[in-house]
């Protein structure tokens, strides 16, 4: 998809009433459709096998800088959050990303993806090929949960109705088409497949519960917009920085 | 103790050396000496049994801003510390007050010491008592967390150095000199006890860890005075708004 292509947003329809609650799922879920990353020409290269160890390596490595920094992300929602029964809801998460123990914990899952593809834990960890096209989106997706209200933030984190289809896909990808990659380094994906869709159920629930105008509505289709943003222009970034030889 | 005297700082003495550690503890604790909040007016009268039911209610009802604030600022920290194993040492805080479950955690006790002073859930959630100045300080200190670095919030939050001295004061004091109170209501300030020493402990090592130049010394220094000017203010305003009758 062109940058033009993507540019013609399904945000602005002029439109000004207040969607149903299955009306305002639905657009949310058309942003999935239309922007989410599963439809990157690097991540359609993964799956099709087409992805170099370098490019594989590339990608585990500067993704890292995004695994890092969302417990960072959320809990800066959390310190914006209005109320305990919601910091109850929200709190998991950091923990889910951080553990709380040794070796528990998604980054750690993700840094042991690292070993599995050939990364030492060092390299990974010093941000060596971290590039920063990926630390900008990162960035800009931190300061989004930070600077902005934070229905808007919750409605950014709603990329994750969209992942479990495509982690569940990845794995069997990077089994078959990757042998290469040490299958003990699938942790991370495993868990988000449980977790991904219990969060992106109570991210949900809060967006259509607190959406009530229109206008708020419609930033939060933006919001979810904006993080598809995010993750595209992390594989924009990961794409030319390690392209394919061919 | 006069303005005046608060104003003549422990903190500019025209010594640019760096501190051993025990040397910046002892630094950090003179600040509590001479400016944590157990010996301002209000506090002094409250321990010698002198407060009115009207002025007792005042504190409770106004101090729950500065409750409900707590998990707020403790999340703004952990959204600005530089690492999993920081935000691992620090995510227990924001559980502590806001519970995971029904009737858990510290704003929930503190509603509960309302209720033992006669204030109802209501009139205490709604904030209706709550008066500018407390608002002032304590969103400065949830400000102070979101803003400065680290390291100066964490150092601001020593004053649960001193806080135990002080809960195990109130707690006897309140049940002797003021035996209208329920004691059903002192499920927070016993908790504090142990949660304070932990925390405090937990804090110090950090910043004793992590500043290691005079300046940095120095910041730390400031932001502990600065708390300590956080928690004085509210009872400044507290006391104005809730006078004595005599």
């Amino acid at each position: 998809m062109s940058e033009q292509e993507r540019g013609v947003s399904v945000l602005y329809q002029n439109e000004e009433n207040l969607w149903t609650p299955d009306e305002f799922t639905e657009r949310l879920k058309s942003v999935g459709r239309s922007f989410y990353h599963d439809k990157h020409p690097f991540h359609v290269a993964m799956h099709e096998g087409k992805l170099s160890r370098e490019q594989i390596r590339g990608w585990v490595a500067n993704r890292y800088y995004y695994q890092k920094s969302v417990p960072i992300k959320d809990a800066a929602i959390l310190s914006n959050l209005p109320s305990r029964e919601l910091r109850r809801q929200w709190i998991g998460r950091i923990i889910d990303h951080d553990g709380m123990h040794g070796g528990d914990g998604g980054i750690e899952a993700w840094l042991k993806l690292g070993e599995a593809v050939g990364l030492s834990r060092e390299e990974v960890e010093q941000e060596v090929r971290v590039v920063p096209g990926v630390r900008f989106a990162v960035d800009a997706y931190v300061n989004f949960a930070r600077t902005k209200p934070w229905i808007e933030a919750v409605a950014s984190s709603l990329t994750e109705l969209f992942s479990p289809d495509l982690i569940s896909k990845r794995m069997k990808v990077l089994e078959r088409l990757y042998p290469w990659i040490d299958k003990s380094g699938f942790d991370y994906f495993q868990n988000r497949l449980t977790q991904a869709p219990r969060d992106s159920d109570t991210a949900l629930k809060l967006v259509i519960a607190y959406c009530q105008t229109p206008a708020k509505q419609r930033r939060a289709v933006a919001a979810l917009r904006f993080k598809c943003d995010v993750l595209w222009a992390q594989l924009d970034a990961i794409e030319k920085a390690f392209p394919s030889k061919t």
